[in-house]
Order: C-alpha cells, then sequence, then structure tokens
C-alpha cells in the first residue's frame, strides 16, 4: 500500500482563515475570501501591523478550532481506503502547536490513529510515497514525489506538480 | 552525511529510573540498579502494583527531567561531526510526554534544534540509516538498518545488531 504524507497548516487546517479573524479581531480591518487567499497575510496587511501578526502563531490559541479546508475530510476519507495516510506537521517549530494539533486531528480525523501523526522539523526524514505541502521547501531531500497543495503565499511558487484543491488531489490520486 | 535516528526513552532518557524512582516512592520497596535494568519493570514489582504502575507514563511529570544515560551526551556530541542527527520518538502515545520531551532534548542537547527532532507513532515513517532504539518493533518496515539498544526489557530479544552502551554505539559507528 503507497503512502501519502500529508501536511495540516494551510493544507487541511485553515491557519489562514485565522490570521484574516484575528486581524480583524485586533484592527477592525477586513479583507474578502478572495483577498485573503491571493496572497501572505504580511502583504495584505498595513505594514506597521507587521511585527504583531507575526506573533499570532506564538499564541496558545493560534491553532485551536482551526476551520477545515474545503474538502479535506471527504477526499482523506476515500484516500483512506487505499492508501495508507500519516499526518506529517513541521509542528516543532511551534511548540504552543502541539497540544492543539493532536487534538485537532482526534476531532476531525478520528480513525487516522497516534501512529500516524508525525510532528517534526525538516521534513526530508519523511519516509513517504507522496507528500501533498504548501511548502516546497518540505521537498528538498524529501524521497517521494512532492505534491504542491495551492495556498495564499505560493501562488508564484514554481514546482512541476501542484493542486489547487482536494477535488484536484482525488483526480490525481484516486 | 548518513543519517542516525536516534530514540529517547531508555535510549538516551533514563524512563526505568524514573519507574523505580517513582516505586520507592509509592510502595516504599527499593531495587539494586542491578535489578531496576535486569527486567521490565512489570516483571520486579508486586503483582498488585501493576495497575498502578501503568499509570505512571501517563502523568504529567514522568517525562520530566529524567536521568540521562550515561555515555549518550558524550557519544552523541562526536556523532553529530560525522552524521546528521534526528531524535526520534514514538511519543503520539503519551501527549502528556511531548512538551516535556521537547524541553528535556532542549536541556540536554541544545544543538539538536527543532528541525531535528522527531514526534511519532509508527517509525516505519523514518528516513534514515540507522535507528538507534530499544524496541525492535520500531525496526518494521524502517528502511535503514536497526541497532537495538539493550534495555531491562529486551534482554531476551533476538536482533542481529544490539549494542549495549553508547560506548560501543561509539565502536561501531565511528
Amino acid at each position: 500500500m503507497k503512502r501519502i504524507a500529508i501536511d495540516m497548516d494551510d493544507v487541511v487546517a485553515d491557519a489562514q482563515a485565522r490570521f484574516g479573524e484575528w486581524y480583524i479581531r485586533d484592527y477592525a480591518i477586513e479583507f474578502t475570501p478572495e483577498q485573503l487567499y491571493s496572497a501572505r497575510i504580511e502583504d495584505l496587511i498595513k505594514p506597521e501591523h507587521n511585527g504583531c501578526i507575526r506573533e499570532y502563531v506564538f499564541h496558545d490559541d493560534f491553532f485551536k478550532d482551526l476551520p477545515v479546508i474545503a474538502g479535506a475530510k471527504e477526499v482523506i476519507a476515500d484516500l483512506h481506503k487505499q492508501y495508507e495516510i500519516f499526518f506529517t506537521t513541521a509542528a516543532m517549530e511551534f511548540p504552543n502547536s502541539l497540544l492543539p494539533k493532536l487534538a485537532w486531528l482526534g476531532e476531525h480525523f478520528p480513525y487516522i490513529t497516534w501512529k500516524n501523526i508525525v510532528f517534526c522539523g525538516d521534513k526530508s526524514i519523511i519516509n513517504a510515497d507522496y507528500m501533498i505541502d504548501d511548502n516546497v521547501r518540505n521537498f528538498n531531500g524529501f524521497i517521494g514525489k512532492g505534491i504542491l497543495f495551492t495556498a495564499a503565499h505560493n501562488h508564484k511558487t514554481e514546482w512541476d506538480t501542484r493542486v489547487n484543491n482536494w477535488q484536484e488531489v482525488r483526480a490525481m490520486l484516486l
């Protein structure tokens, strides 16, 4: 059975939505979804807010109750019938994210047990056939095939295999 | 540069010592080091204490301030000059261990950054040349060479490559 390593933030968990939500809360400036998903949060906000926004990810609540990216639940449930699924997230950079991420996976993907969850840093440590990730740097040294998942920050990134949403993952792998 | 994946409990962090320490605390029954490191804790204690002992690992403090296994610091510092070192621990089974383990590594191995720390479950997900581990089940499906590190519970386990202490790791890999 082939194995797929699936990233969390901006692939299954909508961290960009949290940035938008907190930015409204703190500065009363709202983005349309089109704006929010068109560019990095740093490129959308007023420059003087940059320092504050960068602190968001170190806050205990940032990773709690993130929305699930559209289609992720349905497509991963179907992938799970034909592939070994591992969630592989570079969570070590944000120790505050470890327990919220684990709780989040338990809530939304309860059939993926602790055995198939990986919190890591450098993803070249991952042994899988495919990796679905929104950062091409995570494909450096990866022994399988990297599939770039479109996110606000990677529209201009060049990579040979890209999917724009979970329906395109389904079309590619099922 | 070849890569070594190193387990934590009973390889670099002395979890068996913690069992012994808490068993004295709770039941006033002490083991000699020879006893403690000769057999699984379950085989040493009175059978009626078994249920309590099994709860120890779910306690918030179990993984805090564990002693470092003799020789681990010195030998890993030397290995680090010739190999990529990753700590790879099946921490996901014990969510209470995540933050204590990260703090412990930061204290005792500060030169190993978050990029080279992996909290996982099934270790067949690890892409490395060598894995030093006290559980042969972690070598199932591992693509590199498994090196069994002697621990109280594995004296009778059969495996082709075994090291009894960190000096033997040095002799094998340096």
